[in-house]
């Protein structure tokens, strides 16, 4: 609980209800705002027990309940909509990117508070990176953030994360061979750090890859906000994903779900960074294009020569066309409704997305062709943050479950 | 529910037991045999409840207790598993297949009581079809299903199929273009499909495509049993195959999840009878590995060719090439950590296998390589019916969230 209750008598009877308080409050805190209507569906609460319920929640000030905006508003009267109240705490997202730390803040509201960067030298150790982290929350709102409100921190990390619930402490875990950066520790990075966290905010910590939680976090407030089946993709100094299934992070087996950038695009290219050969990284990440230019150091000045050097487009432009190949292939697999694409390649814009498009269109099943949006994304750097936050918000092992009613049968 | 429930008075009490109970009888038909923990772990229950409980079901007949079959037995005391009464009721599964009608039927245990298979004719009239599924039906167990005791029939049928709740009745649902032998009517297929099968039996109808309910079939009694993240592939006279995710069948936006067979392979290849070119489908079909071939006229002459021709190895090997790379490309993407190879081409075993496995092994991200498992699908052509009953067994929607418990509220 994020608050303390309003007290009720200890009966059975009384206890159900809270049991039922705590259903609702823990649906808003995972939606975000949700309607009367929407309240019902998920908690399968009758009609009169809810609108009590929610009724009380109001009274108490733990719950708002605010018109939409203006713009928000079909025909008819608005429905309103129930948040539980901005001010009651926030999370928190820390997103240990390769050269620098993201952080953000979201209140219970589902509102976005506040978010902050700095880069760093590559390989700062991770209790500078930490001590880093610590001082950008701090600095978030100006420092009024309610840290003791937190149920957990959310943390992204470069490479794959198994298992997003601790598990046992010293449980190793593997280093992805194509990022030596990620560990703390030799032996179990992810638990170093999540220790690490853990002690210097007294609060536990989630952990997953930091570009699937960037997916997370577009499904969430960004470029597919709201939808429920979404593939994301970052074309950046590496290219990776993930994908959001049924409106839930999707993680596959052993946590290697959405490793795009590694699916094979040229039997006899190029090797890559993860070992294999002709993977989708070594055609369409920023130093691929870069290459395949020649003309550019980086990726301002490629994106400068643009409007004057046909070379500059058809470096793009054959990027765009194998990323295109590889989006049709898993969407023919898995049938996302939006691919969102971001990352530092994606600020190419039309050039980039036309020739995506282009090879999507070509090579997805007719009868899916109009079925898949095709969408810049929104968040910037600060969508691995957010998704942490997403994490905590909504997929947090320690609300996985709503609590199961209070049983009066123990007492009896 | 399948029986009819021990009567308790009516008081909240009372019924907030009755809710337990609906829970974990709930509980026993979705997931079949579970231990008193695993019970716990599923229900929230707390130990003293959840023993009452079931000590209550075991008395009054609905659940049966059973050590394990010796052979699952390991060191120390056996653990002794619930599930409902066998003889409780049973499930239906039927797949319309193109050129035959399969039955199955499963006890409330999840053991598979009988199944049975009649070929028809191609474009046999949907009437006529449900003819011959309700006859097959009524030979199965001897004709002593019980039939009343069904909460629902799972129907698995060729071509996409978007949403498996009914939806409202008139929905158009859209015919797959290289399908068209899907269809009863013209409007509406599935809609009158389910409703001319919810005459006939009486009871609710959940409908879903057959290879994606064959995948499930595979993850829940097949080759597959008990895995969470599994990926089917089916290699018949078409190429399809189906996702399961977290334990549940993936369906994606549309309905257009586990569309394998029309991932490109050969961007100037042939045309596909999806409309596009270059399919997987076009290159590992039936027909495609016999034209490659090309001397034998149908499957079982090719496999007799096998240890004698060379030509024949060559022709399997090639389609299994680009299956294990496809397969590759999907893995990258969704990480599952099963793989079940299935349908007609299956047949020729290790010629195949190898060459997927090759393929595959040299195109996954060389950190998943031990880490996918790929294995023969066992359950063959009832695979489809199968799947439609695990429908029905533990995706239905009717099941979808488990009764609220009983609101003493209301009565105050």
């Amino acid at each position: 609980m994020l608050w303390s209750m309003p007290q009720h008598h200890d009966g059975p009877l009384a206890r159900l209800r809270r049991g039922h308080e705590e259903l609702v409050l823990d649906l808003l805190r995972r939606h975000g705002p949700l309607s009367r209507a929407e309240l019902g569906g998920h908690s399968g609460l009758s009609r009169t027990t809810l609108y009590d319920i929610i009724a009380a929640l109001v009274d108490s000030g733990a719950v708002v309940a605010s018109a939409p905006a203006p713009a928000e508003r079909r025909r008819g009267r608005p429905v309103e909509k129930l948040t539980l109240r901005p001010e009651a705490g926030q999370a928190i997202g820390i997103d240990f990117a390769r050269r620098a730390v993201h952080v953000a803040a979201v209140n219970v509201a589902h509102e976005v508070i506040g978010s902050a960067s700095e880069p760093h030298a590559p390989g700062l150790p991770w209790e500078e990176r930490v001590d880093l982290a610590e001082r950008l929350v701090g600095s978030l709102a100006g420092g009024s953030l309610r840290l003791g409100a937190l149920s957990a921190i959310g943390v992204g990390v470069v490479g794959p994360v198994e298992d997003v619930a601790a598990g046992p402490p010293d449980a190793p875990v593997e280093a992805h061979p194509e990022q030596p950066d990620t560990a703390p520790g030799p032996q179990s990075p992810r638990t170093d750090l999540a220790l690490l966290l853990r002690k210097r905010f007294g609060v536990p910590v989630l952990v997953d890859n930091n570009t699937r939680l960037a997916a997370l976090a577009e499904a969430t407030w960004g470029a597919a906000a709201g939808d429920q089946d979404v593939l994301y993709l970052r074309l950046s100094h590496g290219v990776g994903g993930g994908l959001v299934v049924g409106g839930s992070l999707h993680r596959g087996a052993h946590g290697l779900s959405g490793e795009f950038g590694h699916i094979t695009v040229e039997p006899d290219g190029r090797r890559c960074s993860c070992g294999g050969r002709g993977c989708l990284e070594t055609v369409a990440s920023v130093g691929a294009v870069l290459d395949a230019y020649g003309r550019a150091d980086d990726l301002p000045a490629l994106l400068a020569a643009l409007p004057a050097d046909p070379a500059a487009r058809r470096a793009l432009d054959a990027a765009g066309s194998r990323v295109g190949t590889v989006l049709a292939a898993v969407c023919n697999a898995i049938g996302p409704g939006v691919i969102v694409l971001g990352g530092a390649l994606a600020a190419a814009g039309d050039v980039l997305f036309e020739s995506v498009e282009r090879a999507l269109t070509a090579d997805l099943m007719p009868i899916s062709r109009h079925r898949v949006d095709l969408r810049p994304a929104t968040l910037g750097e600060s969508g691995g943050a957010l998704g942490a936050i997403a994490l905590v918000l909504h997929e947090s092992p320690l609300l996985a479950r709503y609590p199961a009613p209070p049983d009066p049968l123990e007492d009896t």
